[in-house]
């Protein structure tokens, strides 16, 4: 029997790329064979916490069904967030901390989620309930995902069990968490080899939205005023998104990380639904929202809500 | 705000039934408010478990937005299997060991499904994860669950995990394993207060599979022969229940639970897929499949990849 792949979702995060490779390592210490591989390029934030713990980033695919018949998806659950094939192999696990949607199975399966900041606080809760000793290098990847998708504990997704988890493997990774995060942080804010079109894609994710086709993308910064220079440049390209891919809305977060707010671009014709549920009027395809930081939490449920109001 | 409310599948099993009281009070001992409720009448073998470790049944509901804002679902997830306004109130958890189906949420939620022989198996788990002291007529409860839906470990569903859970428990709950067993499932094989509709009713549930509605009823018999005494009756309720509820396939599977195998009653055109998916022919609307006693193991997934592969 083939091996079975670990995988996170599309346009990886640091949490999609540690939660796989933490996750792959608790498995094989349970003597199951799983290999942590990914759907795509590695963001500067992620090659600066592979490289600070020292670990080979996982093995880069483009499908899984010539690969394997079984995978377990962290960090996602929905499938046009998977591999282009995954209708084609067995999901055997689901670890993740999303709304659980557009998913389904034929047979039972493991399926652990829980609405924590990060998919890696479950699956060190997971080393824990198998007495499987965590060691430092992964418990270094393992914090760097829960700073990574609670924004250091700022974002309003964080719980008091990431906090205390990631207290705890700060301790065993042998690092300074506040000066680890910051650095982490920034260095994963560096977009200056980035085209405006890499810049959307980088975190950027497809949801049907009470029957829209929304693609909402995030990227995180320290001085937002230098990715608004490119603002003209950047409705270009989700406008070209929104008409390529018969999207109905398409938004990037542009996500300023030190003061918890994000500024909003938006194209396609539904942008009234973020109007409606944030209250608030679009001036040239751009608005701010303050303290909004979470996509998941805080766009994501919000619009899904708009749209079946204004249906 | 109003409370939580715990609820099972409609035609509620021993395993619904039992899990709700016991996740509600573990979530009660947790200090979060929590009342287990019921989506129909009782079935024989519930109310010999609830009088044996004498415990009140859950109150009886039809609805549940009437009641409260959120709900957890224990042994079931897919919409159809649950209250009929499910829709307008909050998912808020799940515990559950079937498929994964017809279940969306616009928030993350905590989900906790495991691919073992019972829910009570997994409740049983989060006692001891929350370090919570389960006593003795409820451990008698949840070893009654994993009793029922395992057969007493004969089903082809069971797994380590429920054996020796199973076993913790009986010895919790002092009573002999085996012996409280085979009393328990005797008891429900007792229907001759049933009328042919209530009987097709009683442990029935609804998929959509590939497309096609269907629905698969299932009782537990010690003699068959008794029961097919009335099959003429049996499947006029069987075409009554197809013409009416416009479904595709109408199953009543009669299990034999000493010598592990089922009789199937079958009505509605797509009957054919029973026949491809375990090479079988009806004779007037009935079969008999060697070894098969799951539903959610030995039918769903079968007639799951027979609709695909006949579409
Ligand atoms: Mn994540
Ligand atoms: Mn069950």
């Amino acid at each position: 029997m083939s091996n079975v792949l670990v995988l996170g979702h599309k346009n990886p995060d640091t949490d999609s790329i540690c939660s796989s490779i933490a996750y792959a390592t608790l498995k094989d210490k349970l003597g199951e064979q799983a290999e942590p591989v990914r759907l795509g390029e590695l963001n500067e934030e992620s090659k600066y916490a592979l490289k600070y713990f020292q670990t080979k980033a996982p093995r880069m695919i483009s499908g899984v069904s010539e690969e394997t018949e079984r995978v377990i998806l962290v960090d996602h659950n929905e499938k046009q967030q998977s591999a282009i094939d995954i209708d084609k192999v067995k999901v055997i696990e689901v670890i993740d901390h999303h709304r659980i949607a557009n998913f389904e199975t034929s047979e039972p399966i493991y399926y652990r989620a829980e609405p924590v900041g990060c998919t890696a606080t479950i699956i060190y809760k997971l080393f824990l309930e198998n007495n499987v000793t965590v060691e430092k290098n992964v418990a270094g990847l393992m914090l760097s995902a829960i700073i990574s998708d609670t924004l250091l504990f700022k974002s309003p997704t964080t719980t008091n069990q990431d906090i205390e988890i990631g207290k705890e493997l700060a301790k065993i990774a042998k690092v300074e968490l506040e000066d680890y995060g910051l650095s982490m942080l920034e260095a994963g804010t560096n977009y200056s080899d980035k085209s405006m079109e890499e810049l959307v894609e980088l975190d950027s994710k497809d949801f049907n939205l009470s029957g829209k086709r929304v693609k909402v993308s995030q990227i995180n910064v320290v001085n937002p005023a230098e990715i608004l220079r490119n603002q003209e440049e950047i409705k270009q390209v989700l406008k070209k998104n929104t008409e390529k891919q018969s999207l109905n809305l398409s938004i990037l977060m542009i996500t300023d990380i030190l003061n918890s707010n994000s500024i909003i671009l938006a194209f396609g014709e539904d942008y009234k639904a973020i109007e409606y549920a944030f209250n608030v009027t679009f001036e040239q395809n751009l608005v701010l929202l303050e303290g909004v930081v979470s996509r998941k939490k805080q766009m994501v449920p919000q619009l899904t809500k708009a749209f079946e109001a204004l249906q």
